[in-house]
């Protein structure tokens, strides 16, 4: 299976947001360190799962692309490049290489890395509220990124990450763990391209569900690759994990263990996307997206 | 003169403000160390500024306080209390002592402190986005709000006083790292009021005005109070500035010159409130605010 319509996002929609972040980022403030280190991590390039996961949603319902869609996402992307500088920090998880580079507090200390953070993750809500949505609809989307970014999602999930380093954790509670952390704001991508598309209720809950799903198989496959890729593959340090006997699916269920439940992760998905593609969408793009996660 | 008004507010309001604050945050999600690390910065006392600002101003224009007045209110205070978080972390302006109390990387370690001030911002919006005022008021608080706080405010003038620190700035440039650093959110606390209040433009107009110059004001006074004051009086340390080339009023401008800034201040502040008492504002509450910084 070719992937041909993720592709075309990755070339065309993925390009122009970049340059939407960049200059939303410039146009900001004039530039200084605090800008640089901002621009530095946005810049970082990733693969722009979440930003995708909105234009393949938009898709799947056959809805074009609005200038408002590409402000969700580029506020979504923010938030998340928000909480890999704060997740590098050595405070955090100690990290010196992030996307092949050297991580935001390395490059201009640690706290412009602290204000870069706090800085992108502010300007997501000044951005999102500025997307001239409707109001409602605008205002339901702040609440929700907030609700999948805050202590009850994505801080949470780093919460759990750092005090239950050092311990092992059981499954439910990984699971929990990785809810937070990466889950939420992976869901809340599915949510938001819903709520662009004017999805029903019975679609959003397929929605959430597979977002659920999707986010689970993407830190289960996280898991994986940091034990078997290498830096220059990943970009980013591997096998740090177990040296900081970190919690993951490897190491409570074994490689063998996690690859299988990586399989049946991506099996409840699947079937997700068929309940999906009987309300009338066309899943092509959800597909190809599954195929990332293939080993 | 007597302060009636905003004792009363003090009394009244800000307690029911302050238990509104710990509800919210204990129905968010169970007690686990992040949950008591926002709570202790949410539950550390302090002024209350932010607050008072909101409700005097819908108390200048005889309107009663809503429920979403409180969530306005509240939602502000959490991003103060953020702010204070990161400010004092180590590798920031590294403070043990903060309202009398530890600070919070002091009792939680440094980790659960920036993941405490990522969760109360994010919270902030959350709280704020569920306030049910009508959608696009509600929306447009949001965006004033992120953008008080965030790299065009905020977060702005905090980049400035970590850049500027150890090398004296011109009275322009402290001006422009104090409008960022207190001045961004007590102006936003105005605005916020006159929102909910149904200001006119030119009352918002005025009540921005009159909200720079309280800002600056207030700023003006706790440089020369950390001069002039002891840690006893002030709950966290003095005589911190000079010893770290902090930038402040006193550094550039004397004590007395610093002493003259703040009266000029207040000068043009009350200039400001007549123009609003002659738009049919009740303006005592504000005139007990400036009380406040009469040395």
């Amino acid at each position: 299976m070719n992937n041909n319509k993720l592709k075309a996002l990755q070339e065309g929609e993925i390009q122009r947001l970049n340059q939407m972040m960049t200059d939303y980022l410039s146009g900001m403030r004039n530039d200084d360190k605090l800008s640089q280190a901002m621009a530095y991590s946005v810049n970082a390039g990733g693969k722009r799962i979440r930003p995708l996961i909105i234009f393949a949603t938009c898709a799947a319902f056959g809805v074009s692309l609005t200038n408002s869609a590409f402000i969700v996402a580029g506020s979504l992307e923010f938030v998340h490049t928000y909480s890999l500088i704060h997740d590098d920090l050595p405070e955090m998880d100690n990290d010196d290489l992030r996307r092949g580079q050297p991580t935001n507090h390395k490059v201009f200390g640690q706290a412009l890395a602290v204000l870069a953070g706090d800085g992108l993750l502010t300007a997501a809500f000044e951005w999102l509220a500025s997307a001239k949505l409707a109001p409602d609809k605008n205002l339901e989307l702040c609440r929700l990124l907030a609700h999948a970014a805050g202590p009850s999602g994505m801080v949470d999930g780093q919460a759990r990450d750092i005090e239950g380093t050092g311990h092992q954790l059981d499954l439910a509670s990984l699971q929990a763990l990785h809810a937070g952390k990466t889950g939420a704001l992976i869901r809340y991508a599915f949510e938001a391209g819903g709520i662009l598309a004017e999805a029903s209720q019975a679609q959003q809950e397929l929605l959430r569900r597979f977002g659920s799903d999707f986010g689970l198989a993407f830190q289960i496959y996280d898991d994986i690759m940091d034990v078997t890729s290498t830096v220059e593959k990943m970009g980013k340090a591997v096998h740090k994990d177990k040296g900081e006997q970190k919690n993951t699916y490897p190491a409570i269920l074994g490689l063998e263990g996690a690859k299988k439940a990586l399989q049946d992760t991506l099996r409840h998905a699947k079937a997700c996307l068929e309940e999906l593609a009987q309300t009338g969408l066309d899943v092509t793009v959800y597909q190809e997206l599954l195929n990332y996660f293939m080993l």
